[in-house]
């Protein structure tokens, strides 16, 4: 029943100002290691499946650190590579209501998986060992080099019958300007390969262009997810729609669209601790749904209530279990449990 | 005016992560000492009462730690006993939002309050020193030497003319299958003793298998509760009706009946920073207000008050003094005091 | 563009005990250095200014370290007198929903501060090198060598064609019985100083000792304050309106009259993480829009928006800069900023 | 066998910088209450005795808080006033190596103990409740009121045939100029009421404006001890000759003298946690040994060993049992107990 | 080149007081989980080898911490069961100088480990899985049970063929009066299976019961150890001599005895931080030397190096890489590296 | 008397683990922000200059928290520009007694200082508003652009006829393999513009390519540090030898050379808080005897005590007033000073 996945990405270091101070009033720092294929590696794992992580970290202390936590997180690490000096970092200073959280990065493109050697990963070997590879658009954003790593590894999967799972995420700042003009092909390359894929009609209209007469957001999606499944040859597409409320809690409605039809989570709202990391366990959520085949309903209802739980939990990474989610999905407010 | 009171129970070494994090995630605990009994004493201390806590606590590190906790909190420690030498302990990992808190405990039989010989304590002596004496349900889980304690000293306490105080108290993972049939011979005999009871009409129903036609839950007590105190003869029965609501506050009711009547205190709703240990607050105001000679209406409110202030102090034990209760009991959100 | 800017007032060490316990539970404190003066000049300099205190501390590692604290702050040191032995202080312990904060001062009539010669600053050469001057009506309530110090220092603003600010801020338990009667010789005498006065309707009434027909507090103050700022000669007046609400909420609206009209801001609703010093920000927010020629629409809507990011930033002094308090003036709930 | 032991003196409250950064480095400082009575309290506590502390304390959170920490140290509080507005409050910087420590103190002249009324303490009725009474010069150097206090107290528990132990702990920075000159006739009248003292030959010479010829200070010592014996009827004096060393270790030899002999400890050497307080923690060890009946030899190992004890725990205050003591007197290094 | 290791042991939490605070002074702890065999597969696993840990943790949140904790420590947990309700804990006090440490241990007989069912494991296939397993004495001293699961697992490890560790560790308070002569038989037997064997004279004398004419405990081993070896058909003993200076330092020195010859390392003295766990690391490196081929000469050095950086590591379990001994074993103090 | 001193060099983010947990155990980092600039600029500071730094930071919570931090160290920013986006940053990994410390840098290269635009700074206008200059061979090792300004900044001082410091400190890891032969022309030509230069015999023979017939290190020094200043016409050169002890103590002994004259102090051994930044502290100590017009023998001792003391301070810049180096020059042991 448990599968086999690999998350290809990079591993960033976290480092949080406890409480509500600015690092300007601080003189300490949380740190942790998470990063998009880290949380959905995470995530997959507390529901009961083998994941890998395909990285580099260098070969020194903060590689060393990155790598027990990653084990912590119930990673394997037998598919990392130790090469290069530095990890990507970032800087985390914690809003509190109509006061904004503010991240800080640090100079990512010089880390040891940004600048590793074409070889470093022997993906033909890697594929046939793993049934499912999850990739995110924001890989796609670093340079050439690790853009041809992942096309090469999506590629890889296919030749070896596994799943590829595609996260559209795109992140304007990383790209500059032209940005959308830059990264559409690469978009559309990874989309080419691609059975399950997170995105919603946003990145429709911006990433890849397309155009809809409708205004309403929900109408959109209606619109162009069936076209995007058909253009690309994609049997599943999910995503979600947020809501930041005023009162520190936010709305989430999550969708999946397969064999031509859509199924909507309920409106869920909750209060949030920590929002980093959520949409990658909404993600897990549907690749678990998926691996188990649970009916769409089910699917969606499941990814919805892990998203809505990652909100609660410390830190980026999702560290929800089955069993948990599934009594979330019972949606009650709960006493102590004792 | 102020009273001797004594309360019999067992001394648990809490141990919470601080924050937000799980016992995975974190590397430190905070520790107190708590207990029923514990948090009757302290409470009634901060009440203007001289309290005692009638216990066994190890000779070691630990007993040293709880007792000088205990002797902070204002309870006097000569009632004391030292030996056995484990303390129970259990762990606390706080929830948020739709997150629910949990709670591991280590194994509490085995402890020396639990194991302590059936001669530890002299009850005939602290009967005569004493005014009233507060038991809880829970101890009556343990095991036959502890329940053999408990009903000798409430024995002794009722020939000496004091008062006996029963809080019902029950938590089913305690007794095991057939725990309502195992328990209830020795509810039935602590409210035997009793003059002051806590319950609601769930106990009536579960604990002591009271039937009654009414199906809504204030219906019930109305209808259960003056038959439970003809039937043990009890002058005073006291509880609440609590609700869980969405969005981290909690709502509560309290009840007293005495002399035939009931009173209400209003619907209070109020934010919760820590939940455990509320109910003992509440407790001490019944206790509180009886000793003092308060009218039911002012008992209850009393009572109502002290438990809704208890939701807001850090830890298990109520920390409130009666001139903050009395405060709280004029029900208004207050801005810094200077 | 950029003024010269000196306040004029104690600076106290702020000793927290952090989270929600009592001084009693706790055993660490977390300590800054603050006061209305440190306030002021800190929001100042943040919105672009030259700031200056005009103080005394002791030369001793307290009176270093309050130094560089204020240093880190962004105010210039270079008018601080070093003298005295002590600073005053203030324990502040959190409430929690319906728990009140509390404060407890330390004896602040021997400070450094409260307790230097008559000829500690050169006032006259101060005088010439500032733009304006803030003073407020705390450090009148300390003993008559501070009053006079603070008067002789509005004179010589005055006659060096500077701007003077005085806060109408009044405490009861500093000034004793017959307070308001004491006091207003010396209000009146610091208002016939001013061009830019903080107060509302209640200074007006209470300290001022001014009677009106009005019962209800806004047509209370539009009765008043024209009769202040005709009877006194001040050019702007402002001033906000609290509400205090149950969930952890507060409500406030400033208002400015200037040249005979009133404006007034939305009434803002916001959750609130620590309120001491959010009156200081409004001050500093009408200040910098009187310095900036801001209209007096947008002076009320800055000095709110100032006001409300207070609230939400930790420790009393105000941190925000200009951009960050333009920013919040647009008004929406933010997601993470990266 | 155990004794009724009070001490009567100020409570001040600690504040530490954690680790070794200075007050301008720090952000947090580590709380806790002491002096000299509740040092000697603390430890008679720990040694089997029960022990009270005379002193006041103000009725506000602070006083709450001390009053809860005396209590947890094993203290009887019921000798406790309540009233004044203040503690005394002291600042302690940890040195390190060849930089030295360093303590700041607040105005402790205004604190609650300071500033009792001459009427606070009913001396006669504690002294018919104790066996012997602590006093420090310390207390002498603080005004008028609490000399009378402290003679009053001395001359009632006389009366009541109760021993008097005397410290002749001079502090300069308290007496300023003269300072000698003024103490004088204090310490005289307190060593005529004593029957136990604590003083050097250093004491001898400066406070008492003594003469010797000699020149070593252990010569001075065995010259002057029995000449202030005898001049001041005292039955039992002791003390101490300590070396600061340069590897962070400190030597201590202890002397008692008592019918006409002297006994001398070892020079103990051992590594210094923290200096505060040990010099108490000595006059416990010599008190306890008087009132048990110990050789003047077995006292003085005692004393010596409780003192060397003091230097190696957290805090000023001394936490070490009897049984601590006796096994430290072993003299042995130590692995770890388990 | 890289083995297979297994380590079969009860894993504790150790709960540890920071810095050198009682358990009665100080409120939080910090928490971590160790034991021998713990110790010994995380130490080898740094050295380059596959390490398994053959325990039972239990179904709740603290075995769920253990587990991630092992898996950060880059132990295998896939030989790990999950059942019962307990782990075995224990507190660690830090002394400070002449004051020594304190362990409090809580009941461990209850723990998840030593109620685990006889059926637990599946040694057969795991000792097929494996090349060398490694047994602790303390683990002979909880029962029968699992007395009769680690022979059991020895002798499945012999009908593989793969090689059987022995540490002859015992603990008096384990095993009551008569210790020694209920141990001996087993020790005796697990000495059968043995082809590693800890152990120094003591042992020899004490858990074996046999006789020597020598006095001194040098030339004692010299005859002992050579008998033990020839009796028991061991192929390695190892131990070490160790002495606790009053500096802070200890001196070891560590023996090997194979093929009937005996090989000294240099007396080593160092700095110590944390001493637990440190004899762990002293086993890992004969297993290690072992494993790898080195002469006695190296594998003693190796070894007593391992244990001398494990007293300078946090925690009890040994951390350092095969590199950072071998760094260590060039024997100089080292300046900051960069 | 006091001096205006510029220092030009990187602003560097220091990041410690607290304690002595790697970066693997730990979960939390102390973070400060140093540098030689920042060491000698706040170093000079203390003794009672005005300094400014000459460097870039970034426009975001980094470069902001950096610039609170460097006013908070009493350094003057309006020499300070805002660019670029990132700071170098780097870990320090406690090490304790054998087990060293550990350092790992982030890109230091892509720091705003590093990739400053040519014309960020007016030296020329910086040169005439200084009397002296602070420059580090480190800076050196960057790129051509920093070396370009770091010798334009120094001509230009040299035109306004300021002094010029260097200190030749070279770190071969930054300059690669040949990085002797690398650097040598750049460290001649500062040493073109230097007046007073930090070096020792080493720097001749590596970085300057020396040679001497002399084998022991003091020989070398006399022998060639004449050579150097007649060679490159320097008025003033000093530097020290240090010893690493096993016992976590150091020895320094500090030289200075000037008018053809050597004077050393004397051989300094102290314990070890905080190895970083002290050689600053010497330079410091240098720099402030040359503007001072101390006599070389007082200088020398000045330096080596402020270079003593700087070990004992927490963090990398040094922190002590000149009075507590003049104290410090006394060289006692000390007690805690009240």
């Amino acid at each position: 029943m448990a599968k086999r996945i690999a998350a290809f990405g990079e591993v960033m270091m976290r480092m949080q100002v406890p409480g509500y101070e600015s690092l300007a009033q601080a003189s300490s720092l949380q740190y942790s290691f998470s990063g998009t294929g880290v949380n959905i590696a995470s995530a997959l794992s507390r529901f009961g499946h083998s994941s890998y992580l395909v990285s580099t970290l260098p070969n020194n202390s903060i590689g060393e650190a990155a790598t027990a936590y990653l084990r912590k997180l119930g990673i394997q690490t037998s598919f990392l590579s130790r090469a290069g000096k530095y990890v990507g970092m970032y800087f985390l200073e914690n809003g509190f209501g109509i006061r904004p959280s503010r991240v800080t990065y640090s100079d990512r493109l010089g880390s040891s998986f940004n600048t590793s050697a074409p070889d470093t990963y022997d993906f033909s070997k890697i594929a046939q060992e793993i049934d499912i590879v999850h990739f995110c658009g924001i890989t796609l954003a670093m340079n050439d080099s690790v853009r041809d790593q992942m096309k090469e590894f999506a590629s890889e999967v296919k030749k070896s019958s596994g799943t590829v799972v595609f996260d559209c995420n795109f992140r304007p700042s990383l790209w500059g300007t032209d940005g959308y003009t830059l990264a559409k092909p690469h978009y559309e390359e990874m989309l080419g390969f691609a059975d399950i894929v997170m995105m919603n009609e946003k990145d429709a209209i911006f990433t890849l262009g397309m155009e809809t007469q409708e205004v309403e957001s929900l109408a959109q999606l209606k619109d162009l997810i069936p076209k995007v499944a058909e253009k690309y040859g994609i049997s599943v597409i999910a995503g979600t729609h947020r809501l930041v409320n005023r009162d520190n809690t936010h709305s989430l409605r999550g969708y999946i669209y397969k064999e031509g039809a859509f199924e909507f989570s309920e409106m869920l709202t909750f209060s949030v601790y920590d929002r980093i990391g959520a949409g990658d366990a909404y993600a897990s959520g549907i690749i678990h749904g998926e691996l188990s085949g649970f009916t769409t309903e089910r699917t969606i209802a499941y990814a919805s209530a892990a998203a809505m739980l990652a909100h609660t939990v410390v830190g980026d990474t999702p560290t929800s279990t089955e069993a948990e989610v599934l009594q979330a999905m019972t949606d009650k407010a709960f006493d102590v449990e004792r």
